[in-house]
């Protein structure tokens, strides 16, 4: 990414770090602001609201004037890892304790309801003929938020999970936002209804990317680049999409080998490898890297809607970061 | 109430009902809108969405055009139940295992945030010029009652809660959304600034003087108009309007004896008759009478601001029925 884009960027994270304390700026009852204030001081890269700026911009449209919507996006994301942590077990988050660990649960429901609501009431605030819309579809795509996250904690109980059931869970846990974040971008400014269409498509294969983009270099990239063990997903017993594909793809030979492994309680280090050595027999890591290049294609053909621009620029890049991503 | 009145009462409590299971009409993921139904099917008052379409139609407007948002304060309600009852460890709602024993808490937080989820849903779905206001106050107030849930679960640990404290407590907890939904009402069909202070204060106080009166019924209802134990707040340590008056107001040997019986572990009934002299001599039960008598009287002239009509004959016959309440 070039030092112009780089910058813009960082400026917005600046902003929307500003305008996230706006909206949190009361101290009474200490029991409810102190765990939102933690939740959302915990840094995280804000890539939902830059992409909402990003489009508003990219549609000609005055950034900074959709400045609460791009907070509330944040917003509902930072609710929905306070809840998720809860209902995950989960005790650290960027680096913390959790909130549901740093105080308790029924501190970390109510601080996540409440950010939940500060959301809306962020985007409540934008100045826009197209804001009931925008709320409408804010509400819906949040909906398919939880929806995923039903069924992501659903399939961990499940016998058997198809490739397409983790494809649609993807697509709602995470492309949701990712795609409602762009599309409230350019509709808030005027877009087009193409614009918008493919706004939302910009986001939600990007984020879709991502997250496949996760599982592969859980296996795939180096050590030290990851910062955890390779291949925590399976010594987690995690379904992942590689393990779905390879599941459904592999020989029945194949197939048996994997689920020795998977039925084995500590995979050591050459385990990994040796179902690394299954997965590509099966051909599910190149089947995975195709999947990933599909939707970044997907995302970069969106582009071709907007007007060239500084921000479209900086639209085009993230895709090109996703895409050259090590870790 | 006359027969009149019931009746309007009655089939908008089925048009509600109606339309409340549109807005939950999904079936995948079954772990999420399995119980979201169950939590909106279990019966009630329907109170508060009741009262927006009175007010709706106090101002002279179509009440059926904003039932909609009827809907969505029930919505709030029924979010607020679920996710009360966990923090609260509360196994039984409206006579039924609630959410969280039911299922589990995951599914209860899951469910309670879809259901909030869908009240902004259902509101952004009202067609009205006054629909962002009615965001922007929608969300306010659901913040207050989050503040004041989070008020009262700081209560349960706090050494010493002042009556003023309880006051505010009650105020968000139940206040809010009993003044937001007449204040709704009557701002989505255009009712002037002063109508929307006053359905406000008429819902605000009417809901704050229901809340203080259960504390009182507590203690001086019938048993067998109860349903339950005389004196159960007291015996479950509960921190009562009541409680906190008598300690604010009696006289240093009162309040000696009193906290000799709130020491004890397990009050007989002739402890609780013996308390309840205590809170006579205190002058406690005569100003808890006054307090919910001066909150109908607010309520009552807050109903001035609004034309002789059908609908605000049945809010000054609420006002009535909650004064002449038993239990």
């Amino acid at each position: 990414m070039n030092a112009a884009s780089r910058m813009k960027i960082d400026t917005w994270r600046e902003m929307i770090d500003r305008r996230l304390g706006h909206w949190i700026d009361k101290t009474d009852p200490e029991s409810l602001y102190e765990p939102m204030r933690y939740a959302v001081t915990a840094g995280g890269k804000k890539l939902r609201p830059v992409l909402l700026l990003l489009f508003a911009e990219a549609v000609d449209g005055d950034a900074e004037s959709v400045l609460d919507a791009a907070v509330a996006v944040e917003l509902v994301h930072d609710f929905s890892l306070v809840h998720d942590d809860i209902m995950d077990h989960d005790e650290l988050r960027r680096g913390r304790p959790t909130v549901h660990k740093h105080w308790d649960e029924n501190t970390a429901i109510l601080a996540g309801d409440c950010l939940l609501v500060q959301a809306f009431r962020a985007l409540a605030a934008v100045s826009s003929p197209h804001l009931p819309l925008a709320l409408k579809r804010f509400a819906e795509d949040i909906i398919g938020v939880c929806e995923g996250q039903a069924f992501d904690k659903s399939f961990e109980t499940a016998e058997i999970v198809t490739l397409e059931q983790y494809d649609t869970m993807i697509r709602l846990k995470t492309g949701c936002l990712f795609g409602l974040s762009c599309e409230l971008g350019a509709l808030l400014v005027d877009g087009s209804p193409q614009q918008l269409k493919a706004a939302n498509r910009y986001g939600h294969e990007l984020g879709f990317a991502f997250q496949i983009q996760d599982d592969l270099l859980d296996l795939v990239a180096a050590q030290e680049v990851l910062g955890k063990d390779v291949g925590s997903d399976l010594k987690e017993g995690k379904k992942t999409f590689l393990l779905l594909h390879a599941r459904e793809n592999a020989t029945p030979e194949i197939r048996r080998q994997l689920d020795g492994y998977l039925r084995k309680a500590d995979l050591s280090d050459e385990d990994i490898r040796n179902v690394i050595d299954l997965f590509k027999s099966a051909g599910t890591l190149q089947a995975t890297q195709q999947r990933v290049e599909h939707a970044l294609d997907q995302a970069r053909s969106a582009l071709e809607l907007f007007p060239a621009s500084p921000a479209r620029r900086v639209l085009f890049e993230l895709i090109q970061m996703v895409a050259e991503r090590q870790a």
